[in-house]
């Protein structure tokens, strides 16, 4: 096996860091409990998360930050939900802007502040006291059981495990349980170490044992079979919730395969980001063999947070898909990007504003598909009604006189109304096919306003594709790259 | 309603045709009875069929000779099925000599004489003499008690109503129970004459109450759940039989359709051929302006009996159908022809042989493809293993390096051996590819030995285009046209 130490010491954070982010925490509490005091508001500030689990990936080394210092402001349990909100906030803003930070509101089950301060970004949530599940009153309540319990039960020697296994989900692509990812969460990792012991022996396990609807029951409830999901893992503080009901079955083989990929040939490089080499000539090279005509259809993403806009984007394209598969033009394989997490990662830089502070770059979203047709006859073939059902017959040969019956069943040739797929597509977006697609209203608004449909060959041929967009075509093309070194 | 006298006037027996058979059947008994006395076989003749019925079509108007005389000859249960086989054929031999007729042996459960005297159609079967279903020693026993049923139940009036019900379905095309019909038995539609009463009424209530697994069961046996047939009529004569087993629900569906167009429009014209009025001209433009490529498939027809070589026919072409549309080839329409049996009717007469007595036509097999699609890119996406099953999985892998997986699934895209449909099927119908195709033996060898695959165009296009392939691309081209006039 490799010396895992050199990796470590590139994500542990350094007792420096380590030092700065405490003292930051308790800074924090400090004010919000002194605040809290003065004012005669009964909340509590207490530090949850990965820095209080003492399991969060060091933010000096690599951009992909995993580092959230989470203070929540707990509330007894007979706080109105109003002042909790009310109270929960105010203490928070008090708290960021006597520190100098930043902030904004954001939503989880009820409004918390997302602040930088002093760097380091901060999310100060109100929440409810609970000591056990079944007085949960709002989701994030939760995060204080989820805390408490990996506090308890991971040992000392297994945090370094834990930022092993969070660091190569990280790498190889399946770490995140937002829906973009939907992959695994920080709870979910440390669980699994929690069972495993270490590092190694998750993926081991993943790799071995794990099979569609594999559970874990830390607490041997004896409920995982209420949950149909492609893992399960019981949560010991809630017997009646699966921590990985949003992992994906995708993201779940993801991680199996990395595993077997790790065990049977072990490289540092998986906890390293991998350098994707790519070019320009080389992707239009190979979507050229390919014999596909590659479609790129683009419009403006709303400006609607990430977690909703992901969810919209993959319903769009599914459903597009299923609309040109419906009409006969065979799909060979889709996929859909934006640059929005992209651009919000880079508000406050200067990189999308103009000298004058314009936006220069807009936040756009790009469904690709790779047809195997795009062109067909003129004519389908259409099912009528069951030859019994007398009035629908009389109806439907109305309409077509020059039907036959296969079986019982009528049958006729109607006319396409779109013999190119462009043309069909180009139907789907007016605002009188649109409802034939399943899109959110918010990217519905957008493509008709405006959207374009290129053949990827043409992009690719202008020397201006942006580097987002080849990279999301060379993924696109070399898929599951991540999960091997 | 039309007047059907003038109908019945056409297809019923003169007086001097019904003398004329009658006689011959006389005759052809006494022959029989009188060697059988002779030579101390206990054989004795007897008349079945539609002449003992009074239910046959005149054979003085059509072409689609409805009469068969139908002589059994009964022996007694306890002989033995080789002195059956022996002295039955001697008694039949022996009369077909006697009346210089001439005659080939031919199969059913039993072998049976079938000759041509005095240029009628006589078929002369042994057969057991039973009087219940229950001693059935052959299927052709089953005439006996048919014949009894139909000549004590049918009324007289009646017989004019199977008349008409069988020139009817010969016209529309849904007559004959043979598989390349898998239409209606005479002896159906006998049946449908005693339960509905007359020609309108049998099809004014297949229009009205039919449907899927309707129910006739004329002695209230109460055994028609036990089918699971389109139209289910309890065999009178046994209560474990379908009469209309051999139906199709294509067949069926044809008839309530065209008894729903005669009872809306009734017609003279129902009862005769119809004229189609078709060219080579109109069928090219008509192919041409689908804009889909079709293919004829063409070789000789094996030199097997016509119930043999039909569900071969079709069994290929549906089994080549499948084999395009699983490689991606999207199939608008398929279907099968031969020329065989025209031949086989013609047999004697000097239509195909020349002035040598050469044979010049030769009987061929012709399967046509419309294709919506008949290119298509290189690459194939291909289903692999499910990830969990790590031995296949390491062996696709090493044959498909790369590999990608969805949901659970390894994906992976394997080159097309056939970018287009025609070196597709030239690559099945090779020694080494026909093991795919679903082909009887005897198709096979032909295929094998040489077979054309064209483009209908060029046919179409070749002065030499026969007749009978017109009228069979004509018929493509315009289904159901014989259900309405």
């Amino acid at each position: 096996m490799i010396d895992f130490n050199s990796i470590l010491k590139d994500i542990e954070p350094s007792q420096e860091e380590e030092e700065k982010v405490h003292n930051l925490a308790k800074k924090l509490m400090e004010i919000i409990n002194f605040t809290a005091q003065n004012k005669d508001i009964a909340g509590e500030a207490v530090l949850l998360g990965s820095v209080a689990k003492n399991t969060w990936i060091s933010s000096e080394d690599n951009g992909d930050k995993d580092l959230d210092i989470d203070i929540f402001i707990k509330f007894p349990l007979t706080t109105s939900l109003d002042d909790l909100k009310s109270h929960g906030l105010e203490l928070a803003e008090k708290c960021i802007k006597q520190l100098d930070g930043t902030h904004e509101e954001r939503y989880a089950s009820h409004p918390y502040l997302t602040g930088t301060i002093q760097g380091y970004q901060v999310d100060l949530v109100p929440c409810y006291d609970i000591k056990h599940s079944n007085e949960l009153k709002s989701a994030v309540d939760r995060t204080l059981l989820h805390t408490q319990y990996v506090m308890k039960n991971l040992k000392t020697d297994e945090e370094k495990e834990v930022r092993l296994l969070k660091r190569f989900m990280q790498m190889v692509g399946t770490y995140g349980s937002e829906f973009k990812v939907g992959g695994f969460s920080g709870y979910l990792c440390e669980l699994l170490v929690i069972h495993y012991g270490t590092f190694v022996d998750v993926l081991q396990g993943a790799w071995d044992e794990w099979e569609p609807s594999y559970q874990i029951d830390l607490m041997d409830y004896g409920t995982a079979k209420l949950f149909n999901d492609p893992l399960v893992v019981v949560d010991p503080t809630d017997e009646n919730r699966n921590v990985s009901a949003a992992l994906t079955l995708q993201k779940m083989s993801e991680f199996v395969i990395a595993a077997g990929n790790f065990l049977t040939k072990p490289e540092k490089s998986y906890f390293y980001p991998k350098v994707i080499n790519y070019n320009r000539e080389d992707i239009l090279e190979e979507f050229s063999q390919r014999e596909t005509t590659s479609l790129i259809l683009t419009f403006s993403a709303p400006d609607i947070p990430s977690d909703a806009l992901h969810p919209q984007i993959r319903k769009t394209e599914k459903s597009l898909v299923k609309i040109l598969e419906t009409e006969d033009f065979s799909v060979l394989g889709s996929d859909s990007w934006s640059n929005a997490d992209a651009m919000d990662e880079n508000v406050g830089s200067d990189k999308d504003t103009d000298h004058e502070g314009n936006k220069t770059a807009t936040k756009k979203v790009v469904i690709l598909l790779e047809m195997n047709t795009w062109s067909l006859p003129v004519f389908k073939k259409r099912n009528g009604p069951a030859i019994w059902d007398k009035d629908n017959t009389s109806k439907f040969l109305k309409k077509h006189p020059d039907s036959w019956v296969e079986g019982d069943q009528w049958k006729t040739l109607s006319k396409r109304r779109y013999q190119d797929v462009d043309s069909l597509i180009h139907g789907i977006l007016k605002p009188d096919g649109i409802s034939r697609l399943r899109v959110g209203k918010h990217l519905k608004k957008e493509i008709l306003k405006n959207y374009q449909l290129l053949d990827v060959v043409d992009v690719l041929n202008s020397e201006e594709t942006d580097k987002g967009l080849l990279e999301f075509l060379h993924h696109y093309l070399n898929k599951d790259e991540f999960l091997i070194r």
